[in-house]
């Protein structure tokens, strides 16, 4: 299911070099892999590798142009594919994603957000609307949704996981301080804030010392 | 400066078993390491080492008392150590950080929040105030901050990330999307989403095709 010609530390730099490339394509109309690696503290060799494996080899000293480079980044990383998807659990942390600028930049059109607490229910996030869980299957028999995202409390995680994966979700971005496991041709990405928290907690912790 | 017995990966799955055994302490009062890979879908061989790593081996068929478990993750982590914090950026995301309950787990008080907009000046998230970014020097001065969160826009992320390693942070939690650079003695997470949102959207893609 994976493109095996890129791995996934590949993958998880590319938005770092577009939302950078963005930003300087004003500026400078080509990069070189060296420049960008200089920027943004990376090496070299890495930067040089990620971008020939979505572009091929920059040019003798010039590089790659800006803007023809975020294109095929874009491009590989599938940014107008126009990907619908809903998130269960409207609280703090569901409300900033759902606000946050970022998915429109991957084709990601978050359409709206389900809880379960009535006192929500009829309210919006912006401009998307807050449903009922109950509604849950009669919304997804009319919409096409592949993405889920899940900002409901630990406890919950796995039942609201499987019930999207059971509504059709090809891919799940969890944030409930736990694994929610998935059936294979579903991928899903576990994203516990609560792990830098513990590195960053350790390392203060043995600067104490 | 880093523990050398324990590896990143193992460190960044602590809080996952400690967020899952204090869920379950109240129901099992001993544990195996088996136990809490099935039930966290994590390989059973890892498991038993990471938690060998903090806590020696189980006992035999019983495994692990829970209380006792739970009692060395934090001692390990350092999460009774009351590390002050301060964020940087109160939009959204900056917001739902600061009313994240995480954070008290791991013995970190994030103090108040600083921001560049006047609109938000004297106000405040939950009971935490927001204080003009001009006020940093003299917060500093008076407080023994530890920890900063950088929740600001990308192109100001590295003058903020400076800003407060002059200050004496030690350790940087950034979730602009960009890498940030310290220097030696300092540690700095960067919390890229997009980078998940990335390997999502490629993940969709290719089920597409």
């Amino acid at each position: 299911m994976e493109d095996k010609s890129i791995s996934l530390q590949t993958l998880r730099r590319l938005p770092v070099y577009l939302h950078y490339l963005k930003h300087i394509r004003e500026e400078y109309t080509s990069v070189s892999a060296t420049f960008i690696a200089d920027k943004l503290g990376l090496n070299n060799v890495q930067v040089r590798k990620d971008l020939a494996a979505v572009s091929g080899s920059g040019r003798p000293k010039t590089g790659y142009f800006t803007d023809e480079l975020i294109l095929q980044i874009e491009k590989y990383l599938g940014c107008e594919s126009g990907t619908k998807a809903v998130l269960v659990g409207a609280g703090n942390l569901g409300k900033a994603l759902v606000s946050y600028g970022g998915f429109a930049d991957y084709g990601i059109d978050v359409i709206c957000a389900f809880d379960n607490d009535p006192e929500v229910y009829g309210k919006s996030i912006g401009t998307k609307p807050i449903l009922p869980v109950e509604k849950m299957d009669e919304f997804f028999g009319k919409e096409q949704v592949k993405l889920g995202i899940i900002t409901v409390p630990m406890a919950q995680a796995q039942g609201v996981c499987d019930k999207l994966v059971e509504l059709g979700i090809k891919a799940i971005w969890n944030f409930a301080p736990t694994i929610v496991r998935v059936p294979q041709g579903v991928v899903a990405e576990n994203e516990n804030l609560a792990s830098s928290l513990a590195v960053l907690s350790k390392h203060l912790q043995n600067i104490d010392i």
